[in-house]
């Protein structure tokens, strides 16, 4: 197990136990244990619990940093806010760390497991029946969305961030260059690498993610310079190699292949506008002007499929990426948009 | 020398000697030669000639079948179309057919070097003091304004589709990628390689450009059925692959360096808008409305730079390789850009 994945780097976290855990897909993941971050405090009404669902490579630690504190929206004297690391993310069980089903052999996992093991999470550790926002960015969006389909009403608010809850062809390419990418790898066998060997992928996917997440036009303006790096080599060694690398190739392909196969529609014979005709929460999808990954217009088309569902963008000139909130006015608009969805009446 | 850049795949062409030929370095590039292809006649007058330039990975080939013929703009009962490979190319001195300096001993070939090649080719080949149109498409762009800058007024109208005569940072980590796949290969050997050790880079090199080249939308619409393919996975296979698959690596490192590379300003230290104060040409920037590669805001950030320049968007819903015409009201849009620069007098 990597260091990378330490409580020293991202926690504190507490494991909640799973027990022998039933995938959606039939297998059995064996011993699981969902790792969470608690802020604030749940009040006896047991009414004030938000859920933070985390994105392909980051970590609630991540969510905490940017999205969680005094005045953001999500204002720990406020609200009870549990975030929750998906299924091989490294902290909850994963390829790097399953003792029984540890690097290839870990069975594929689903946004459906994951919400699945949150709302273990939120029933059996917090006695909830329900939370007043379930809110995550990017594949944390996608399991936000799953939420509203999977347990309807269970959360009276879902905001989407930067993400959709159905994968589309584009993103099963994007998966595909990084499966490629990562098991092509000479010393990849089979799962069972030595760490040294997955360097030049592990790099290559920084790269990769360097053209995808952020936007042309970040890069034609020297974006990195703000975040206080000399040239473009400076941050795709420092910056991007420097974020990727230290991860696990197999945690990355869980994760990834999780995306491929997100699919809201699971829980309606792969009918995503049938599951979510199931939906009671009120639904808000914030695309970001400028990503590449989930442009406006495919978070527009999510939108069309959910009953009541709005739409605000968020605009950004970072592209995909923005989610790190480096840009000064991202996190107002993050803001506005939460507390507007959190003042609603349900 | 691989099968793919021969006369049955990509003529007829023909070659004219260039001799030892100097290059923007300073470095020579011995013997060189560079293959073109033409279609009409030359009149008496000399002032129907058209030059048509060539992209990433192509050959004058695709662009004979794509944008010449009767009921085109350009339209060999009326114009003499000289069609150029740029250097690297696999047709013209290449790493794959220098018999002096293949492979990795191959010297950095620049656009400014195409353009000088080209200018030899036009005035020894056929006497031209002038062109009615340079045209050419993302790296032929590229050339094509470089011609703009570097010949003032020999070209009295430039085309410049889908591209820009200066390389910015998004663009080089396009290359920085592709470099990296390439160059990181087991068996690369330093350019030294078995073609069949090159066969899983150049499907990574596929599959990225599957994820560059067409946009999000297209391929979540399921583009590729109205082009004959059944699924995803036989598109990535037949198509994508298909088509980078047989080409040659150190071939696409010595474009896509020149790429990295391109950069109008390097007849005046640098200075791109110094560079463009020469143009006596008639300027015409035509960016594809869903490109990624060279968004409409970075072409029109460089229109900025060129005195008199107009850009006229060419809409279409397929990304960058719109360029390959598969949309029925591309052509349309192409030949009246086009029609409307060549009836302008000059």
């Amino acid at each position: 197990m990597s260091d990378y994945y330490s409580q020293e780097n991202h926690g504190p976290f507490h494991l909640h136990s799973l027990g022998d855990f039933t995938l959606t897909s039939g297998q059995v993941l064996k011993d699981a244990q969902i790792a969470y971050a608690t802020q604030g405090t749940l009040n006896a009404a047991k009414d004030n619990a938000v859920l933070v669902t985390t994105w392909y490579t980051g970590t609630t630690k991540i969510m905490e940093q940017i999205y969680i504190g005094a005045g953001h929206a999500l204002d720990p004297s406020k609200y009870f806010i549990i975030l929750a690391n998906q299924l091989g993310s490294g902290l909850s069980t994963s390829p790097s760390n399953s003792a029984a089903q540890g690097g290839a052999a870990f069975p594929a996992v689903s946004m459906g497991d994951d919400v699945n093991a949150q709302h273990r999470l939120v029933t059996e550790a917090f006695g909830l029946d329900h939370l007043a926002l379930v809110f995550g960015g990017s594949m944390g969006a996608g399991q936000a969305l799953e939420w509203a389909c999977r347990y309807p009403g269970f959360a009276q608010r879902v905001a989407a961030l930067a993400g959709v809850g159905t994968t589309r062809p584009h993103a099963v390419v994007i998966g595909k260059i990084v499966q490629d990418i990562l098991t092509s790898a000479p010393g990849f066998n089979g799962g069972a690498y030595a760490a040294a060997d997955m360097a030049v992928p592990l790099r290559q996917h920084a790269l990769y993610w360097t053209n995808l997440a952020w936007c042309p036009d970040f890069l034609d303006r020297k974006g990195w310079e703000p975040l206080g790096h000399a040239s473009l080599d400076a941050f795709l060694t420092d910056f991007m190699t420097g974020y990727f690398a230290p991860m696990d190739a197999n945690n990355l392909l869980a994760q990834v292949s999780k995306w491929q196969r997100a699919d809201v529609g699971g829980i309606a014979g792969g009918d995503a506008k049938a599951a979510y005709a199931k939906v009671k929460s009120k639904v808000l999808l914030m695309p970001i002007s400028s990503d590449q990954i989930f442009p406006v217009t495919t978070c527009i088309a999510e939108a069309a499929l959910i009953p009541g569902a709005r739409l605000t963008v968020i605009e950004g000139k970072a592209g995909h990426l923005g989610l790190f909130a480096i840009e000064p006015d991202y996190m107002p608009q993050i803001n506005a948009a939460l507390s507007g969805l959190l003042g609603e009446q349900v």
